[in-house]
């Protein structure tokens, strides 16, 4: 884990200036590893949480009747208070267009944009479900703990697996494509299997074995069919499953291999904690 | 599996009266490998288990308005007889206060109160479902059999991949709340998705592969965005079930390991094969 | 694999008379390795499968008002056709009470017995579904097959894994008792769930991710609670199946699992078909 | 990985003209490593995704009410381009009727032949669904990747479990079987169980947990037997998975054996720390 994180690159990217305010601004912003940084990560998190709490409560039609003015307001207040974030964070960079270029600099714009848009156009307000997308800066905050050895394990084990799971689901959704289109010619439109895709979407929902019930088979052909995908959707979610948990004990098999070489008989196989060769009894 | 059980630590901080009548009431109601205790035990486990069906008896409505006195009537006898247990337990320990606090302490209190509470606000009777938290003390008796062992191995696996869970559960929820919005924005109240919290409560049902049908995306966009979070939700769905698996797997060879020592350093873990004490470098 | 099956040890037990008629029928019903006992088998699994495709198709309405006369004459000639098998069973054993309690000749009684009680009384016409434990005989005719292994292979995994399913069954009841209750008092009869036992019913379906639909939680917290469940329900799900991974991976592991010791050097961990010690060159 | 792949097989099998133009087709037709017969393969599988488009959109309703004339007209340009394909590949093999009886041949005059019969029966129209079996050409373009490895490896954990699921999907009938009749005798027509073929489905989609809705058992005892079902479901998901799970680890443990060759026998499948050969006894 000696790879340096993708924060780190972006932050060799954007170059911290020498000196000056914008170098103790972007120390405060850019960098938790000193309390003053990490306390204005801890306020930034919790002012995300806070206007994502905003953005919910507004989508409860009784809340948002009674309370809709204090919303509003709170919504402006943390606009105004992530667009000031944003314009710090742009000056206290060397090179401001990598920072508006990078990933979190485009979700940082992104999450204030709609507010300001629908100043002009009320349609605008749906698309305010993209400012809880900064919920990804969280993932920031977990730099600072020791958990981020665990994502990137996880994120290994899905890796190294990525061609199984490719082929894996292109035969799945090769089968679904059939069989979907199959259940569309055998219950048809009458049923409820209007299209195709709609017959697809039935049988993702019923090989993934969610089963929503909107649409069901109502012949007895349709009902074999569908049972025998039941069975076969059940077989097959065994494969991923599989394939995840061969490569987590794998991982785990090769993290644990010591690869300490005895000076005196060149034997491996020691344990990490070891101090004498197992084998010629020499010190390691 | 040498550490004290949490039930024996818990009667060493509660305190055994030296003698008397209070040390054999300690005997018998606390200490469960005298054949009075293990009696003691079996009659509570069974009057436990027949208060909790009287309280599913009279949630039944067809049961309750026909035997309904009855019910009643077996529930007040229920209530004073964990009533007087109660007290038995306080009097028989030497810090009654400590057997209050403790965890079974407050199930016991919290199981006989809301009977007498019942008596002045009628509407109390909804909290008797606390009761059947009594069912805890089931795991009691599991410390006389074998079973325990299962338990702790079971516990420790969960325990020793807490921090994976973790990091699958923060991403899991970020997943079903980013997808819950999108449902919302998609599919909106005119078909049922009436707030970012129903669309979330959604959006889990669908990614868990539960699927109540209660909610069903009706737009050709939702249902093509369902498709892909049911998918996604199966492919997750392999990610705990490998870190689990990984982990029993990892246990049960680490069980397997044998317990060589060495002689001259009392040291263990040596591998099956080695020669050499790994810590000390003398001959095994 | 050396135990003899359970179907050897009643052959046993059920004793073969030493010559004569009796002797030959014996021969032919009850051994499968000489061909007139492997073409009895395969008949009697004919007539299991045909008599149970006649109780299939007598329950289909549309079929049963055409076809009932046919179904219904059908279904005598296989009650009689078992009848007769059933009394040459008891005939040729030496021991027809140790038959006539055996598990198969339980179920060979309680496969014909119905079709007779329906003569007197029609009601017992329902329990002809008890025909279909013949079906259990099936089981038989996998002896002469290399599958055998498998099914004990899998009862293996399955039996050494028995406390730990208690266990975890054991902790899934009472997580599915008190959640199932806690949604009683929280959604209550007003929004279908009835009784703490319906509550109970739903909590099932849910954890199991089974999802019906038929009772969904309607209030926030009830979906919030809900949500929850799901999510406890998907993780748990993990446990069984990396108990049974583990047990699998565990009991391939021993078989592949060498044993042989080199008589020159004492080494272990020779391959199977190795005929050299790899450690010291002498032969094996 | 040194066996010749199924398509290769087959190429041997069609032989391959000495020279001449059938020699030049067939090299563009049938060979997919030089340029012009990768053009040709991309050509093929674009015409094959947007036939399948064609077929999709001609299901949806609104679609083909406004697009029909060019829908249709598309489906007569794909029909004759594959027709014109098929001739060509007819003609540039050696063994015509070789190449018209292998499963590619087949597929491929299935996918044409729906069109021309259409011309005379109308109702043949729904046949076309047999289309969109010329996806599964899509697995020849894989022979030219690495992913091919991957499909293989799925395929031998599938063919070396395969008496294991035989065995497991012959139990899980059975149980399904049984209980879905149980079912119809518990719940009967009055509650839509209405048939021994319907009760089985309803009992797979229960065990598989995918749970439509459409059947729900309304009496307690039905309840009853519904909540083992679903339990029993989600213990017996755990078995093929633990199956699978344990076969991918199996054979990716024989893949990371490594290939130590003796120089005296030039026998492999020595262990990583054997000094001697296993098979001959000479040092390694």
């Amino acid at each position: 884990m000696n790879t340096p994180a993708p924060i780190d690159q972006l932050q060799q990217r954007l170059g911290k200036p020498a000196s000056g305010w914008r170098a103790r601004l972007y120390a405060i912003i850019f960098e938790s590893d000193t309390p003053k940084g990490r306390a204005f990560d801890l306020a930034l998190i919790g002012a995300i949480l806070l206007s994502v709490l905003v953005i919910v409560l507004t989508s409860v039609q009784s809340i948002a009747s009674e309370y809709g003015a204090w919303l509003h307001g709170a919504e402006w207040f943390f606009t105004v208070l992530f667009t000031v974030e944003y314009i710090a964070r742009c000056l206290c960079v060397q090179r401001p267009l990598a920072y508006a270029r990078s990933f979190f600099g485009i979700i940082d714009l992104m999450s204030i944009l709609p507010s300001y848009v629908s100043l002009f156009v009320p349609a605008a307000h749906v698309v305010m479900g993209v400012r809880i997308l900064r919920l990804l800066r969280l993932f920031r905050i977990l730099k600072l703990t020791l958990y981020i050895q665990e994502y990137s394990m996880l994120g290994d084990a899905l890796l190294a697996s990525r061609r199984k799971i490719f082929v894996f689901l292109s035969v799945v959704f090769l089968i679904v494509f059939l069989l979907g289109t199959v259940m569309y010619v055998v219950e048809g439109p009458e049923h409820g299997y209007t299209s195709i895709p709609t017959a697809v979407y039935w049988a993702i929902s019923t090989m993934t074995t969610v089963g929503f019930g909107d649409l069901v088979p109502k012949t007895d052909i349709g009902r074999t069919i569908a049972s025998f995908m039941m069975l076969l959707g059940w077989g097959i979610l065994a494969v991923p499953t599989g394939i995840i948990s061969s490569e987590i004990t794998h991982q785990r098999g090769q993290r644990v291999l010591p690869l300490r070489v005895c000076r005196s008989c060149l034997s491996t196989g020691h344990d990490p904690d070891a101090r004498f060769c197992k084998d010629c009894g020499a010190q390691l």
